[in-house]
């Protein structure tokens, strides 16, 4: 990469100390920069490691103490998104997977977009139709009659179940499964045999633009109608959203959270991780969930919630506070006690 | 399909308001069916949907009024399992996978039964026997000495580790993971060395008929004997069964759940997402398990539990309503303090 | 195999009382072992099948009650350690994978060491090294410029992305994911043009010599740097260790836990099933964490904790005692204002 650090501090704002010239490979941490590499210095407790980094450059602040010679400076106002910016604008890395490999099974009934790259052994169905530019991995898997939006990548091992769509720009994670079966069954009965039977799930899921799906996450089809991630929606790795679940645009749910069945979920929303919601409620947008809590009634209010059953988070916290002095209150009941009986007695004597 | 409505209100003991012999495509959501579909109507949401349906066909009550002539009204005493019942019997949808795909690989000691189906890139290992009619799909993986039922399907990606047996007419979504080893170690100490020592997983797994397992799951195989899944249960996605453990006959389980080690499930029990159960413990026949209960001892008698830990779902419910009350008792603690402090005061004056 | 009691006994420091000649197949369950097997009776709810078991041979305790002729004992002092040391050292399974397979896709720029095996459709990717010995099974992908140590097995349908380093006898079960993306954006701002900006996660997996790793279990790459998993640690199932964990030498955990970015966890620790530990906190050594427990601040002190949060076990145990006392507590509330007030009456009167 002919890179320089002139372009870097161009591109994030920052004014160069020493030689705008010098190239830059790579970005590094402080303390395992290597010569041709940029760091960066936000956090104080990195600050001893500054004497002795061997990076090329690095991205400080305005009242950083310059006091090495050898090394170049990108002087930020907020050094902290200096570096952010320059990671995101400069050292994205690119996605390497290339052309049609010889051993991807492509039905003849399928339509590749330009510039389509699928992995050894990847699959694509009939009638799926793959965008621009998108990348199918090694060992991954698309039935029929799937839609794959230009520049989305799926990484080995996915699994897309036939008739979903998936927008542009998507990014799903290494075994991740979209469009499985949702869990829906007429429980048993007399009706039904003493056994389960199986409602059919016909619908699909909806995947649109600029959504990532975290790894071995499993999102399935809707028993009718469209399973639905909205747009710029983020999910991390072993969460679970059921059947006609919808997510509105930019939530970002954290890891091994669940969302059971028909559950909608609004616009802007950040979930920790473990988090799991009952079925057909409703979360506003703009509601952020603690890590572990558990959603049985609906959440329209915006604001913050946590606790198994959630409650507002300063809710919770009040009564986790209680929930310490728990055995203080029994001492303080025990004396009133003792105080009372006594008053009583010298009363009754 | 050549399917009329007769054909449809005659398999769910429907009477017809229209023409019988119009023909019917597929089942949609009322607003988004199109002609040529049958929509349903048996949540009062949706009636404002009616005027505008373009459904060819509606399953309706008795005492809907068909205030259009222009769709058949299918009319049921029971609208909702008249929908059921429709989907069921009629809206089943295939599993579209036929043939022995030619980048499949078959070992050459494994026997397929009739119209057996395997896609691109599955792997059937030595001695393993595939029943009439299975499908295994592309990218599923079948190690050696395995027995899969006539009927079952396994989806992509898929594994079945070693000597695993699957019943008849069993569903494995996507990526569930069938026969992996159990957590199992002698624990570090002087006698390992200081490291943990495997304890070798040389059981196996039964999966018994109409069994069907979620997207991402996994089953462990058993130390020594087996891991058993007994006929027409259900599991929901990313669920984990530990070594050793058993499920009895139609037990459902909701997706995120955890069954540690040799713990024993009894029959028809219902378990909510994310429950997690300690090892070597027993549940009983007919036990309800909330969502994100923890359970770490046995639960013999049948009811409904939640809570972390687990306690009679009553119990729980009421110990909550006394939780959010700790506030107030401690305000209560507060002023009888301070009216017992005056008169014990008035007294010692 | 030619293994005879004599064998097994000398091996494990048993005395043979019978025929030390008598081969011996396979170790099996006292209600499930046949001619040819050696059983075990460590737990006396088992006794009962003695009389009726069709072993060969039995490992017993020495005051076992030797009743029968015709099978051999092995007598041990600690019978139960004696089983586990015989499973160990004479039944561990052999890991049945050989050679390359025709349909395994080897990018002409990796290296393979000696008596590599590599399944149907596994792939390795370009100047990858795989180590001697190792096994990668079939529909597994390991993508470029990754190093796999010697001995280690990676099971069906595993996925290393690029970039990552395992160790030597290191075991990946099935469906794991170790290299995925990190969780790491820049929120949606006016700044981002309200949408999350993907932080590029450059980082990499570092996974020592002798970890395991459960099935369908999600490793993600550091930011920067490396996501490390020290020697000797083991991971069960479905466990999530976000970007830039590190875990400490021979620490356990199990199913279901979650470790969200930038945690360290130490060494020697044991963490129960569906764990959650927040970001940036740090656990010291010989922490043991109970099941389902939720970690929001650093534990640094060796010991048992339990809880959400997370609080000493003892102090959970005490705490959870008192709640179930609310009732109680709330009654001898009522009953003290009952009395106060009507001493306070009395005295007013």
């Amino acid at each position: 990469m002919e890179l320089t650090l002139r372009d870097v501090a161009e591109g994030v704002g920052a004014e160069i100390v020493g030689d705008g010239d010098e190239r830059v490979r790579r970005m590094a941490r402080i303390d395992h920069a290597e010569p041709g590499d940029l760091t960066f210095l936000y956090h104080r407790d990195y600050k001893k490691y500054f004497p002795d980094t061997r990076a090329s450059a690095i991205i400080v602040g305005e009242d950083f103490e310059r006091t090495r010679e050898d090394i170049v400076y990108l002087v930020a106002k907020d050094p902290k998104e200096a570096f952010y910016r320059t990671l995101i604008g400069f050292f994205t890395p690119p996605v390497v997977l290339e052309g049609i490999h010889e051993r991807a099974t492509v039905d003849p009934t399928a339509t590749l977009g330009a510039d389509v790259a699928l992995g050894a052994n990847a699959y694509v169905g009939a009638r799926t139709r793959v965008g621009d530019g998108a990348k199918i991995f090694h060992n991954a898997t698309v039935l029929e009659d799937v839609e794959i939006g230009a520049g989305s990548v799926l990484y080995p091992g996915v699994v897309v179940r036939e008739g979903c769509k998936i927008g542009k720009n998507v990014i799903v994670h290494a075994g991740a499964v979209i469009g499985a079966d949702g869990f829906g069954y007429l429980p048993p009965s007399k009706e039904t045999g003493e056994a389960h039977v199986k409602i059919p799930q016909i619908g699909d899921v909806v995947v649109e633009d600029g959504v990532e799906i975290g790894a071995n996450s499993t999102i399935d089809r809707a028993a009718m109608g469209s399973t639905v991630v909205e747009r710029d929606v983020k999910i991390d790795n072993l969460v679970l959203l059921g059947h006609n679940v919808s997510v509105g645009a930019h939530t970002a749910i954290s890891g091994q959270s669940g969302v059971s069945g028909s559950t909608k979920i609004g616009a802007r929303c950040v979930f920790g991780g473990q988090v799991g919601l009952a079925g057909h409620i409703e979360i506003g947008d703009d509601v952020s969930i603690g890590a572990k809590t558990g959603v049985s009634r609906s959440l329209l209010k915006p604001g913050a919630y946590f606790g198994i059953p959630a409650k507002e988070l300063r809710t919770t916290l009040k009564l986790e506070a209680h929930f310490r002095k728990l055995p203080e209150y029994e001492r303080r009941i025990k004396e009133l006690e003792a105080i009372v009986e006594s008053l009583a007695g010298k009363r009754d004597s």
